[in-house]
Formats: C-alpha cells, structure tokens, sequence
C-alpha cells in the first residue's frame, strides 16, 4: 500500500520554518523584479504559497527558481497578456500568451466560474501557456465559488510508461476535481496518473530515501529504486492510469491544438503548457440545501468509519491537506534548508530583502 | 499485475455462440412484451447487446432478466416518459420517470451532443431514473457524433471499502470518457473504482474460479478469495479509487437531488438511479483537422512502442474491446451456455421464440 500512503517527507534536523505571509511577500518582490505587474505577481504567488500550504512542496516555491531562470531565458513572459480568443456563453478558449501559468489558469478558471454561474457550467480551456502548478489550488477557487470544479494540464515530455510497455507513452499528468462543503473540509481530488510524480521521487531523492519498489524504470526500461536514475514512471492502477493521461493530454492539447506528451521536446523555448477547466454550479442543477445536506451528512459518516490497521481515522480526499494547510497557516510551513537556501540566495542576487 | 490484466473468462466447453442480430432481436421483444413502446425497447436493446459485444457480459443481457423482474414488481417503468425538467443553452436535469435506464442515458447523452455541438458543450443530469448498463456504450453515442464524452452513474449501495478502512464508503461507481478517431479504434475509457468490477467477481464466480487475493473483503471486514464470501471491494488505487467513486456519486447524486450510496438502500421500490454526462465539440475548440493529425499520429506511435512481458503489442483504453466488437459482430458473440439457458426460459414463459 506504500504506493498510497506514502506522504511528504519530514526530518525537522534539515527543515527551516517561514511564515506563510513572509513567503508569499518574498514571492511577489522576486516576480515584480522580473516585471511582472504586481497584481499578476500576486496571483501567481497565492497559488504557489497555497500549494506549499497544502504540502504540495514540488508545485509550490520550490518551482519558483526555475521561472525566474525561464523569464530571464525569455520562454516565460512576465507580461504575458492572456487573452480570450474565441467564446460562447458555456465556453472559452484562451491563448496563456505563454505568461506565468497560475496567471493564466486562475483567470481561466475565473472566466469558468463565471459563466458557470450564469448558465449553469462553464469550460475553458488555453493554450500557449506555461507550466501551472498544483492543480488543487484551482478547484479551490471553484470550491470558493460554491461551484464544482475540475482541471487538468498537460506540459511535459511523456515520461510514464505505456501500458503494456516499459517505454513512455504519456506524461504523468495531473487532474483535480472539486467539491464544496457547507461542514467540514471540502473535497478536493488532486492525483497524478503515474504511481507517484516526479515531484515526490524528487523530495524522497532530496531527503536521500530510495524511492519504494515497483514506481519507475531506468533509461533502459529496468525497474529501479534510485531516485537519479529513474526515467519513466509506471502508470496507476496499469490500464486505467494510462488512459487517464492520455485523457488529460487531449482535454488540454489537441483540443487546443496542442501536442501530445510523446511530440513534445525537453525544450521550454519550443514547449508550451496547455491547460483545460470545467465548472458546475450546483444551484442550477438542484436544491442547494438538499445538496450540502446529502454531502455533509455522508462525509461525516464516512469520517466516522473504524480505520483499519496502520490509519489513526478515516479521511476523505483533499481532508490531510486541508488539516495541513490550517494548521501551517497557523504555524508556518517547514522546508528543506537546502531549498530555502537557495530561494535566499536568489533574492540575494536580484537585491531583494528576505523577510525572514 | 492481475488486477488489471484479466479479461472475461472465456472456456468454449461451457458456451454457446449466439449472433448479435438475433439477441438484439430476442430483446426487443421480450421488452415489448413488457409493455414498452418498439422505439425504446430497440434503444435498450441496442446498449445492451453494444456491452455483450464489447465483453462486458455483465452489463449486457445477462442484466436483462432482473430488469424484467423489475417491471413485474414495478420498480421499472416499462413506459416511462424520460422528461427534461430545467434546461439552459449548456445543461439539463432530466426525470428519468424510473424507465429504463438505458432509454433515458441515450435521450440524456444526445441532447448533452446537440446542446455541444451548438454551443461547444452540454451537461445533462438525470434523477430518478434505473440501471443504465455499460458506461461505455454511452460516449460511443458520442463518439460517433465526433464529440469527446463523459458518463458517470451512482445506482448501488456502498460495497467499496472507504480507503482508510474495511468498512463500506462508497459504491462501486463507473465512468467512461470517450475521443474520437479519424483512423484507428476510438478512444474508449470505462473503469469502475474498486479494484475490480462487481461483474467481473460475479462471472469469476459463474466459471467457478477464484478471485485475486488483495480484491475483497467478506461481510466481517476480512480479506477473502471466494467470490460469493465477497461483500465489500477495496478501491483501486487506494486513496484514488476512492476519491474518484465519491465524485461519481456527487455528480450523479446530490448534484440532482438523489441520495449518495451509504444512503441508499437495497430496496429497489425506494431506490433510483442518477446519471451524468457531459459533451464536448472539438470543432468549437479549434481546428478539426489538427486535433485528429495530432491524436491519430500518437495514437499508432503508443500501439507501436515494444510490448512488455505479458503483451502481445501495446493497446490503448477501449481498444480491446473494439477488436472484440468488430470480430464478434461478424462471428457472434460466446455466451456461457447457463447464461443463454436462462435467458432461453424466460422467453418461453413469455410465449417468445427464441431466434437461435
């Protein structure tokens, strides 16, 4: 069952704590000395403080180096314009205009609550955009909205096995889908289609842990457990992982005239993120009463069940994060030295006052 | 791997081969003589044998002598008239008046397919309706309208282990997403979210074999191999399977008034069944001819990658299946011989012959 449990890596002897508020300032000071707007730089800094929140440490600051180098390399635009291109009342296509990803997929979403909530769904999907983050944070603007949301992305290279082969097939996309709640935590699905991402080998690489048997295959296909020497991830659940990348990579590719996975090159000056939202207003479908009603009730059952061997109690998805995020909020979130040392040593070179 | 490897048990000693024509034949009339108009019982005929011919006999007829039994007793409208009850250009919540439900899936799915192709996509609920079969055989409808399809279903009770847990927390929910081709099989996902389909233990049980260790636990909450032992499967995935089968019973469910499965009962007179689909019209999107160059093109790049241990070549989702379509249309479709003897008494009592 490792491939399921297995959470963010902890060991305090290597963790720094930062405030949630000092993180997001830092943020935004890096990407406005890139000149990014302010208003923009802020967007994209709630989405990357809110992943770290949620222990998404891959999707969250962590990526933030790696934009910096990419808008000095000139393949992120920091003044990217994102633009609706073509549209009807249930629908919109966007060009991402290759700016900040979060900037991109919030205004998207954003244009997906809308219409949502003017004709009961709305879908919107872009392209020529750039890598998003966590998927999660952007059903949470749904699940603020009191709407339904669900989104997917597709931006790398495929690097999960094919089903029925040990060579790539498809990319190891993610997709979300969330649920608001009127008691208790929402429900938020956030899952990538591998047995793991690339991001979690990464943190258990970091923290020199071998990565559990079974997850990936070396450039030659052989199983490993070497973080460094993984190339390919298995698919989740085999056949049924498989075809949900693949499904990822349509809604948000071809559909917009976007690669697939196996087309696309390591190359970020050629490469662009495609990116594709759904959105459901429950009160055009129902009674919004009975809605909570029926959900709130069954989660709470749920919540109530006997946990088995090896769970403390019964969760439903979305519920760790939501606990971690409140209480980091609280707290402050705790990071790998290594990786705060860095982000300082970047605002260091861009003159920029870390508030820690 | 035999979680996702293991197909319909076949063994030619214990079957009889029967043609499509002649089942689609034989239901149709065993439906009328239930009272349903021609036009319907065709329809539901047609998804029926659409499931056999696909393999997946255990949505197929094999279904159709409970859905008698329910019209005897009732709990089936024979004639009821699947009704739109609040529409806008991009959604509608239909009544399924407790027909069959493959008739009100089919009326749901085409108006979710015109309201996409006049405004890019359509959202269709429906409450109150029965078992509608097979998931797959609604995005076909899709898919032959050259549109990419979503279904998903909540009917059961909840026999799928909450993850966390050996206690039941959701239903053993369906869903299927569909893309269309220009060349090549279509793209076809349909998965359950346990581990395995509930059809599938129940044919591994007819054949008298035992089922995968790691599949079910018995009505205490214990692991067991024996197909009638087995009262709760585990989710696929964990946390995923889980995750996955809760949303399916949210938009299929709550989201229109219906019940989730904790709360349902077995009682079929009490129980309904709820459904989603939702229709998206690529050509609304962007250019017709590069979403399929695109797709086409990494479709047989992925089928030409080399198969694994265990594979003769590499598939994508639903191909299987198609193959099995295409050949069983020709050559007719194998049945367990028990299966076609049940099927064969329950004409005669109704006075109808039997066309094989």
């Amino acid at each position: 069952m490792i491939e399921h449990t297995l959470d963010v890596p902890r060991d305090p002897a290597q963790e720094v704590v930062v405030q949630a508020e000092a993180l997001h300032e830092l943020l935004v000071k890096l990407l406005v000395k890139k000149s990014m707007f302010a208003a923009e730089a802020k967007v994209a800094a709630s989405r990357l403080v809110e992943a770290d929140l949620r222990g998404v440490h891959s999707h969250g600051c962590r990526s933030v180096l790696r934009y910096l180098k990419s808008m000095d390399l000139g393949n992120i635009d920091p003044r990217g314009r994102v633009l609706t291109v073509s549209e009807t009342p249930a629908m919109a296509v966007m060009d991402g205009s290759r700016a900040m990803g979060h900037v991109a997929a919030t205004r998207a979403m954003q244009l997906a609550i809308q219409k949502a909530r003017e004709i009961g769904t709305g879908t919107v999907a872009v392209y020529n955009s750039q890598h998003f983050g966590a998927a999660s944070v952007y059903v949470l603007l749904a699940i603020e909205a009191g709407m339904i949301g669900y989104c997917t992305t597709s931006t790398g290279t495929a690097t999960v096995a094919a089903y029925g082969s040990t060579r790539p097939g498809t990319a190891n996309n993610a997709f979300a889908w969330g649920v608001p709640s009127r008691s208790g935590p929402p429900f938020v699905l956030d899952m990538a289609c591998a047995i793991s991402s690339w991001g979690k080998v990464e943190s258990l690489g970091l923290y020199g842990r071998p990565i559990p048997e079974g997850w990936a295959l070396d450039a030659e296909g052989r199983p490993t457990t070497d973080a460094k020497a993984a190339k390919t991830l298995r698919p989740a659940s085999g056949a049924r992982g498989s075809a949900l990348a693949f499904l990822s990579s349509v809604l948000a590719g071809p559909l917009v005239g976007g690669r697939m996975p196996l087309h696309k090159t390591r190359a970020p000056d050629v490469e662009a993120s495609e990116h594709f939202f759904y959105c459901i207003d429950p009160e055009k479908f129902g009674s919004l009463d009975r809605f909570y009603a029926e959900l709130d009730a069954t989660a709470a059952e749920i919540r109530a069940l006997a946990p088995e061997e090896g769970f403390d109690r019964v969760r439903l998805a979305g519920e760790l994060e939501w606990e971690r995020s409140e209480k980091w909020k609280r707290e402050g979130i705790p990071f790998h030295r290594d990786q705060m040392a860095r982000l300082a040593e970047a605002a260091r070179e861009l003159g920029v006052d870390v508030p820690w």
